[in-house]
């Protein structure tokens, strides 16, 4: 291999980075503008919000194409390989958060006109703060490969269902509490899960990015802490 | 290339087919196994679906890394490449499938000694046998590559969502009715949410299928029925 074929494969190594870093860009701005539009009850704001998810559908499909043509023009070694299908694997991790987001949005949408418990946006407001700074982290992580810092996003996810755990209940405290709860807050419930979720992604991505650094999965299986699934909550007695 | 290569790589593609075939077959089972242990609240059974996800991780894990020595050793063209990518997708989805399923039997387990109310169940199964036959006939569709049937599934996925959404209201209603039902309902409404996104990995699975057959994606957007997100849902006056 001659050093104008290095540095070209290296040219779209940069150019995938590129890709991923600004596919990493959107999915923080949609999660904040989600967010935003539920907390303030602004419709407008949830409809961009929805709207601009196409932008990280259409990077996703970039990223893909580029990586089958860098692999059919390249013909990588298995090393370089698994190095590329990491990256594709965060692609996809960055355009499923994109998803979540979007949902959140519609769901601010459904609900824009009510009035909701103060207590129950500040909740979600914590725990969305706290996966937006892991989401921040764990991007950072992967522009300068620090697989140090990923570990810490890594670890941290089980704050996340921690607080995901104690909103549930919260959530499911007030539906019994007034039948007319129950609409606004299964929309809170799917909305909780969506950012439980986009830190589970998250999560995936600080894992891939051990792998890119250290050629070696995490070997610990990660600490899971939402138990909503396998607990039945009834009403106070 | 001469002949034994290119016998070689058809068998390897063969190898790949037959990891996918199973993969469809334990999705297939575990959604089967954690209907009947939600519905007869049989915590064994349970159990048992739940532990045996990790099959399906396993024989992703699998297929992964045949596709990148596959890659590295064959150097496929970019057509091939997309095929072979293509396979990998929907090896994704059907661990996404494993895992959902896994889901409703954790939440099996965790209403195993209630007693609910059986239209809900009527509900639940019949959402999950009109999922359970598409995920067959789009299984069935890989096996041959049959894009007409596979466009058929695609096709169907409306008929889920609006069963979704019945089975949401039906569930919300309960909720309204007596506070009593609020945990139960919360675990069968995640759990429908799980169904309506199984066949939603379904329908991508049908999406694969057309593309490995016609090289092109399917050009019209699917049509989407949920729409739990973006209505709320009051008590009746």
């Amino acid at each position: 291999m001659n050093e104008h074929t290095v540095k070209s494969y290296e040219e779209e190594l940069k150019l995938l980075d590129r890709r991923i870093a600004q596919m990493g860009g959107y999915a923080e701005k949609l999660l904040v503008q989600a967010m935003d539009a539920l907390e303030r009850r602004d419709p407008k704001l949830a409809e961009t919000a929805v709207s601009s998810d196409a932008m990280l559908d259409q990077l996703e499909r970039e990223v893909q194409e580029q990586v089958i043509l860098m692999i059919a023009r390249r013909q990588p070694l298995a090393n370089d390989l698994r190095h590329i299908m990491t990256v594709l694997k965060i692609a996809g991790d960055l355009e499923r958060i994109g998803d979540l987001a979007k949902n959140i949005a519609k769901r601010a949408l459904a609900v824009a006109t009510e009035s909701y418990p103060k207590p129950l946006m500040t909740g979600m407001r914590h725990m969305t703060e706290m996966v937006q700074a892991q989401l921040k982290d764990v991007l950072d992580a992967l522009t300068t490969l620090d697989a140090d810092k990923a570990m810490k996003v890594w670890l941290s996810d089980e704050q996340v269902d921690a607080m995901y755990n104690s909103l549930f209940r919260e959530l499911l405290t007030y539906m019994m509490e007034d039948p007319r709860n129950i609409g606004l807050c299964t929309h809170f419930l799917f909305g909780a899960k969506n950012i439980e979720r986009i830190g589970d992604h998250t999560t995936n991505i600080a894992e891939n990015i051990h792998y890119l650094v250290h050629g070696v999965p995490i070997a610990d299986d990660r600490p899971k802490g939402d138990r909503t699934s396998s607990t039945l909550i009834t009403p106070r007695q």
